[in-house]
């Protein structure tokens, strides 16, 4: 099981996150392509830092919107949301290039993400947009109930998937993640967070928002930077792992 | 001698150029990035078309300023200038891969080109940024007199070198673009483009601003597509071609 | 009955729309804000040409959307809407200001217009957004059937109201457009455009797209700037009112 | 002798500044107007915030440099300079009435404020933008030794202005502020910034980077919000004021 956290998030003269800190610990770096955050420059040195703590490099796409952080549903018709997958991924590829590094995989971001999580036809076409670039490019996407389904469009599209599930984000019932709207989407204690680790390590569970309980085999788990817990969680993520 | 014109230059809804018309008669096609000009859709529809016509694709990088179309002057900083070159490269790339096609040289935008025209340490640079990406990717750079420090430079950064002359652009005495701002910048006579192509050809050799007349050697003619007699001109110089 | 057209939607260097020449037709221009089109040199410009018709300046905000020209659905939360509606109309009343003009109305814009027509929160948003920054602001919408309920809200919500009826656009028979994904969404030819301005200011009817007949009572009739046909269709409908 | 602190340099998700903080201690707040920081709803939190301690309000306009917080020359043609200024002053001002708080002055920001300071027409041109918006709206200038020059191109462009002097920022011999690019442009000691502040209100005088000693007769004095010490900084200030 690995560790993944979004990482250069910061954009300009703003920051964001805490990279220096948190890289040490994790073994994928999601990095921003400058539609939702980030700039070339943050790129360019989030990569850098990836390389110097041996950390896998992902592609981390989302939506047009940076006043939004991709947070925001946008309708984009499917050869648009191809296009500008595409355009980030090869960004990010190009700085990596640059850094002698290889990109490791995609993985979307917010708005893009969750909606893939529910229509099937805007997961097919992300899909498409990463075999299009490499056959060999693995996606990475939510541990939702319907594996199955994923594994069967993926194969038909000839994408490797990678699963992830989140250390630090209430579920629902459905196994999709508590929209940021409600006030406990978020874990704010460290200690719910490594109990969701533990959880999902162990047993491959996740206990949801209604109390049910969800099995969730995941490849990596995901820890979000912008947590005011992140690092602590990552040191205890990084611990049980 | 090749025929390359700049291409995708269009936005979102708005047009700009003539691309389909254009694209049957030249070599290269110098293609917007996205940050002075194009948007991911329509770099991935003129990279398509590019295809279609056996066109050459090169990215044409510029300055991060829509409003004013790359055009105008900014400074920024050697290791923000390298990255965003890098960024724009690595998205078109992706791009092409998505196409199954190579991306084939890099041709920075207006302001960028200019100000790379005069200044040697940003030339540098951007030849810094462009090796870094892969040391047999050629940079595209104007055809000025000091054409042997720009070789030496090249040969110090690593980086192949193409040199261009214009066909619809009056030169200074210096070599170097007359300003957009002057009235006489851009040459709105299809037989003024015919006749500068002609010199360049059959003379190596330009008559500039002065009246004096300039040796240029060059491996490739630009005309612009924007030009409103772009397609005439085009046509014109293929045939000469 | 007055005739209102879309005015200012160029953007840089890329043109859009015939200003100049519909200018003296229209007794309104809706004035893009810099958002979904336009520029602030862009916006400056269309309110002088409007002084000089003595044509009304209207606001025409949109959502923060560029590549997409503002007709992308976006969920924008009501309090960053009702911002960002009040900062694009002062934007534009700034530069009015300047040219010694007044602001006259406020018409919103594409996916935020049209997604006002069916959600009267969001149109509540907007009517609060407007009486905030002038309780004598007109906000002009789409006359929709319902146009008892919206009167009322305008009423809770101190703004006066404008209704327009649209000569160019294809009526669904609830009394919204037509959605510009169906090809038919838009008139192409000027005598369907004439008849439909006909129809609204000798009957107050349109006929829909099932052929059922719909009574629009409006204060104004739209006719956009970017179809084919706009300038002979302004023309006909000037000779017509 | 005023206090005024540059407020709302947030964007988006992106924190910037201690805002809340620091308000009740100034007089005057220079809130940012999209172009190089802040968002609409960051600027009617900040505008509320300014009303709730009686802080004066004014507009702080940018280059249009997100990326760069306006920071970065650009070359900027007199037309589009002074649209982009009326249109940020405009976007304010919109704000403000929705508040039903006035807009009292303008402070350009950045590079824009700082190539002012050396360039007469650029200056005449900020001028007539203000000028054009309202003949009693005042301009921010900072506090050069051609003190009288500025004075005389105001009243020629019929502008009120304001003066203003730095408590954390070191000058040049010149009367300018030493560039950030230098390691010591900013004053990171307390000290240093206090004792800045009284040199200028009891003498009038400021040390510069060559040890040489400056008049400076100013309206008001600016400490920088993002100053990492700004908070006590500004404590201070207001102590001794």
């Amino acid at each position: 099981m690995l560790l993944n956290c979004d990482m250069g998030e910061a954009f300009g003269a703003w920051k964001m996150g805490q990279d220096d800190l948190i890289m040490p610990f994790v073994n994928q770096a999601n990095i921003a392509c400058g539609f939702h955050a980030s700039d070339p420059l943050i790129m360019s040195k989030t990569v850098a830092l990836a390389k110097q703590h041996g950390v896998s490099v992902g592609a981390h796409p989302g939506f047009p919107d940076l006043v939004g952080f991709g947070r925001r549903r946008m309708d984009i018709a499917p050869d648009e949301l191809k296009a500008l997958v595409q355009y980030q991924v090869g960004a990010l590829q190009g700085i990596c290039q640059a850094h002698g590094v290889s990109l490791d995989y995609v993985k979307p971001h917010g708005a893009l993400y969750n909606m893939m999580a529910f229509d099937s036809k805007m997961l097919a076409t992300v899909m498409q947009a990463v075999a299009e670039i490499s056959s060999s490019l693995p996606l990475m996407v939510m541990a939702v109930p319907e594996r199955e389904e994923i594994e069967a469009l993926a194969k038909e599209h000839n994408v490797p998937v990678l699963f992830e599930a989140f250390a630090d984000r209430l579920y629902t019932a459905e196994g999709r993640l508590t929209p940021r709207s409600q006030a406990n989407a978020v874990h704010r204690s460290v200690d719910l967070i490594e109990q969701q680790v533990l959880g999902l390590l162990k047993e491959g569970k996740v206990t949801t928002e209604t109390g049910s309980v969800l099995q969730v085999k995941a490849d990596s788990i995901c820890i979000h930077g912008d947590n005011p817990h992140a690092l602590d969680a990552v040191k205890r993520a990084r611990a049980i792992l």
